[in-house]
């Protein structure tokens, strides 16, 4: 969400830095996590530990929401935005109620993206650290990719007994920054001590397949097990070879032993959130780890988490591989939809966004429509919250809210950019209700 | 230095196992470091802040105390042990004190080299966390190192204002790994959005350059003027262009803003240990940082810290480099010796180096004896320890000592390996000694 | 063609070797050339000067008869066995006559394919020589393309006046060979001094534009032009740059200044003929020379030539790239067809063309009436040769000459492969006929 | 040697061009040659078939003259003139004799080099074909290298029977032509398809070891022998792999199986030349071929050859690897001197070469004696020949006779640069006269 939702607003880094943040241990208290079990990271960030992780399993599971989006346009729609507003609203009314957040990549910060903590005063604390080391997951991640990378060239270089082709290696490097030089490289040049050339090429570390694995696997062995898996290559002869069969899975659990426990860390309104694992929405599943969303459903009665992109991409793979592969089952479906984005899709151009326009708004809710009604196919109701800017008009909202009945849900309008969890406590109660009232039966397609 | 020093000890890795940690607010509060400065990251390691440090200025300086040593040999010398067992045995003599050591690479810790946290009974601890990925610093430097060479290929995409020859760009990019595969490449393939094809290649992180500068920087203003004035390469016309030419410094510094800060640990004996910052040897001055040395000084009465390689190598850069950039002045010089290692100076071969060989000892002296008339021009009284075996006799330590006598100086037999501090008690006892009673004037060559 | 066209043959080459070769002059003699105009490559193949090509230009024109073929299979169908075996006919019927092939690339001759000199009785000798160097055209244009490719980095390496952008060079290499390794390579690696690396590769020879740009010169001031005009590459806005503005379109001209002359060369009737150019098919008109076209025209009364692959593709280069831009008029297209060949397309498996099957013969003559009728389309009068095989029956052979009369044109039986001239007497009479009857009126499309 | 060696000459290319050439068929004659046995490539050059020289075994040697050169400096000496000068010369003084040179390559020529054909009036024609294409020889050596690097590859990438280690092929591509781009490549990128990448790079045709072996061979099956032993690389446990066992020994001998004729072509006083071979002195041996040679010397009574470089580097070759291994044994070593050379070897600047300096003269003589002690070792007699300049005064060449005659040798003043082989005849006096009175005993060292 771009900073400029409102006339006048303070930045995203000031409200962020004007801050008031709570030891993280105090944030843990709420969740009932003894300091033994919460490894600080600083004061205000920390992993939580499997000892506690793993006492866990006979709690009963909190209402699971999921936060998605009608098609993204550059006018912005607010997931993020919701998924922290509606996390503290949950609390305002008195919920025992937490967000669960994808953890940014360093690469498109250094690039043209934003950093991936909310925005206004819907934001996740600290948030410079978020977006730079944080706890350091995606180096891990970077380097146990690059550990089966540089595995699979030693194998090679020592006799190659698994008689993999240096041609068929599919297995790229990876690193943390959009670095274009990278993509597409001749390595291993220089003589024979360096090994057998070939074409290589570094994606950025949230592309890698291990980012992929890491945010399904439900445990270390779990992870161990899916990383082992992975297919690096092939044989001359066509068959694939795997990371177990170069020996190297054991040593890449190992690299993630702390990666792979959950961070917790605050919004502007010392509520918990855990931020993290952070896969490409594009090329791989786009949600938060399996696990720090089914240890935030044992610790709360109402879990808040989001899915990348618009809902015909993110939210289908939240549900159709994270959920079915985690057995999670969401209980509502929040669409974030904006005025702005609505009219767009009705056909006004970007400049012109901050006039009423109703014909063309209405034209523009097809989109949203049809969302609705892909959403509905899962079994889940759904929740439209609209993201209010401060151009939108009353006719407007009221547009959106009749079209929205007519698909036989509710629209509410939220202003948490502007009021923090205040200006969502109606998506709260919303949701809350709708829970309480239309029982979920979720089915994966 | 091998765990087998002795028949039947236990493992390295079971000793540091078995050990009883101290959180290290504890060890924090030894030094007068308030919670407010001493971020933690899990339970045993923190990082001090800036804060704290800015207050120390006008505090008085410790006494320091280099631990080098005779001209290495693959039996091994013990220069880590040494440092660590020394720290021990001075806080158990009554005195406060702490040792500063490198921080280990992890590339080494995947290869061939062991760790870098002592060993025996004189360790560093959480010794699995120190060899992994620690508090994040190897991370910070190698992101640090690959920002630099993303934003040099940038600017040449974008039209190189600055004229840089791309075939004249001296700047690597950097990995954590022993990657053979990396070490000479072709970047930039694959047409025209990928820019302009060039020959590069990763060197190790600790062999960056961005590592040696930040083991010398004084602050966080000292540490991004370096960083500015690292030469990436030349023109066509041959001229130097600089990280700050290129923009890029800034967001350098900023990505290495927790890393700069020294990082906090403890022996098996609970003893406060800095372990910050970690150049090569071989390429740059193979000291621990700047600012962990300098805080070190102005926390604690005695300061023991290394050097890497023999001293004609190591000391002699300590001495020139660090002391004379830094404004340090050493006290104290301990060269370590081992009774294996003399005699395979005198010719014996390593599976020989078991049985009592005087005249081989007497022989392989000749190497101690130049080593301390070279610390001797450097204006610093010598200690020489020697690392104690179970299979040195008496008889070849009492030759040790009565040739460094002849020199002027004493040879302590120390034990810490399989004593700890007590081990090493007649070897700190000496060292205060020295440099109560031969005052040092030292004067970088 | 391959040479099992008929039970218990003598091998192309075993045909070629007993061949009895005339004193490359006497040919000349035939065709008026004198010794001084004409240079001899041993004593058999020689070069046509341009002081007697010049001399030629008020001389008429002879006829120009395309030799081209329904669309290729497996089975073979004998464009260049034919094209040589009627001119060798035309010649036994008392016309002037020679015929003007393409050269072969010395590349597929190393590879897969067999030469390009004909086969069986219907061959242009010396065969051996002409698949090898032949007179050294290919080595020629070769040169030439490299000549280009080393003067454009040069250009870059001496301070880049031009401004090419390295990246958007699209000039490649060029190698006489089928070599797999020199497709995509990257080049000027090994420090500044070999210059600024880039992606490259070679092309065969023959499929240089050199090659195809040779083939169209009317002249060595033509050809130095249309070096001239090459585009290699373009800068980085996007703006292209000639061989011209490197500087090198002169050099390139001198290269090619004896490879532009016509290579004469004589059929195992002692019949003359032009075998020079050949660029591919594929990617360029694959046609011989314009001037040697052009030459023979004004040296003979008929000319037979012919152009690669299906009428579709190798006729409709020829009629709209080749002649139009030579301003050249065919006189008669002959449409080679096979009895196999016309069965395989009537769904006929490989192994079973050997048996008598009407129906599928029918079935495949659909494919032979389109190639008919697209070139009529041309306004020149089409005659169909049947290349016999040993295989084929009375019966299929009338099928086929009742189908192409019902297209209102005549279809011949040719054995020249097992005959020579002999063999396709009834095709030059009815090409003789057909061009005497029914005069073209060529209009490329 | 430069066109600049007296004041307004004509240019090299200007005399060249005005020569009256005999056709290539007398100059055969002249050496008793039949029309059959002598293959024209145009009409002023041609190869000499093997059914001729095979015949020529039983005939009796005639004598063989080697000039060689002081240490050579950028003022010029004039080897390859004095070579041509003096074969004039003997012809002028009735001798039965020829001159063998090496061949040029194309690559220099378009680079910084002149041609090779000698200068002023001292030049074998024609001269523009010889420096461009000449025979194809230059062609034929390129496709011979080139098809093995290619068979190579292509053996790797059909399954490697020979177990080849692609980092360890030493059998590098070739091309004719200075191309600085393709020293260091990279080869067989662009995927599977393409083979496995490695590194790779071009040398200059005459650099190829296929040139060495070409000039040493005694006869085609010889040539065969000697490509079939050349080692490509090795295996993976460093076991030498040959060209013979990558099968393609065969096919490189066919395609060298004209260029290794020898070839014909005259002087400007229509005196025969063979010009064959020409390895770069700097790798090989420096010498036209051994054939050229061998037949030189079976057609007449003396045969004037050269060998690059000074006597040190390239008489030397000459002597301990072509003359050993052909079993040749050479009657006198001319060594071609200039007084600009020896006044530079003597001190003096280039630009003040002009101007008498008998002082610097005598200095620089010094080397033109190290030159004469050296040849003497081989037991064949010195003749010096110094190769006259319009700047030189009497005084000078007198001082230089002074100094040789002092080593038992004789300096005779040659001015064939000027006045052809009439400005030789006393060069060509006294080498026949010290031939006639001194009989060599040629040893190599």
């Amino acid at each position: 969400m771009a900073s400029d939702q409102h006339a006048n607003p303070k930045s995203d880094i000031d409200i962020a830095q004007a801050a008031t943040l709570k030891p993280i241990q105090e944030i843990g208290d709420k969740l009932g996590i003894p300091a033994s079990s919460l490894e600080p990271y600083g004061h205000t960030k920390a992993k939580l530990n499997f000892d506690f992780i793993d006492g866990l399993a006979d709690r009963p599971d909190g209402k699971l929401i999921l936060v998605t989006a009608m098609t993204p346009t550059p006018a912005g729609e607010g997931k993020t935005t919701t998924t922290v507003g509606l996390g503290d609203a949950l609390n305002q009314i008195g919920k025992n109620a937490m967000s669960c957040l994808r953890e940014p990549s360093l690469g498109p910060c250094f690039g043209m993206k934003g950093g991936a903590a909310g925005g206004g005063y819907a934001q996740v604390v600290p948030m410079e650290d978020i977006n730079l080391h944080f706890t350091g997951d995606m180096h891990a991640i970077g380097v146990a990719n690059n550990l089966l990378a540089a595995a699979i060239d030693n194998h090679v270089y020592w006799g190659n007994d698994l008689a993999i082709d240096p041609r068929r290696i599919a297995w790229r490097r990876a690193v943390d920054m959009n670095d274009r030089a990278l993509r597409d490289i001749v390595v291993s040049l220089g003589g024979v001590a360096n090994g057998f050339p070939r074409q290589d090429g570094f994606d950025i570390t949230v592309a890698s397949e291990i980012m992929a694995i890491f945010c399904l696997a439900r445990s270390i062995d779990d992870l161990k097990r899916r990383l082992g898996n992975i297919v690096i290559g092939y044989t001359r002869a066509r068959d694939p070879v795997t990371a177990e069969q170069v020996g190297v899975s054991g040593a890449m659990a190992a690299v993630l032993k702390d990666a792979i426990k959950p961070n917790l860390v605050q919004t502007l309104e010392n509520n918990p959130v855990f931020v993290h694992g952070g896969p490409f929405a594009n090329i791989a599943h786009g949600c938060n780890s399996v696990l720090a969303t089914q240890v935030a459903l044992k610790l709360c009665d109402y879990v808040v988490t989001e899915a990348g992109f618009g809902a015909d991409l993110g939210a289908e793979k939240f549900f159709d591989i994270k959920c079915r592969k985690a057995g999670l089952a969401p209980d509502c479906t929040v669409i974030v939809a904006t005025v702005r984005a609505l009219k767009m899709h009705g056909g006004v151009a970007k400049d012109a966004l901050g006039a009423e326009n109703l014909e063309a708004l209405k034209a523009g809710c097809d989109n949203l429509v049809r969302h609705i009604e892909n959403m509905k196919k899962y079994g889940v109701p759904v929740v439209v919250s609209v993201n209010a800017f401060s151009s939108d008009t009353e006719a407007e909202h009221k547009l959106i809210q009749e079209v929205v009945a007519g698909q036989g849900a509710k629209a509410v309008i939220a202003d948490h950019w502007a009021r923090g969890g205040e200006g969502a406590r109606e998506a709260a109660e919303t949701v809350v209700a709708t829970i309480e009232t239309q029982s979920a039966d979720f089915k994966p397609l």
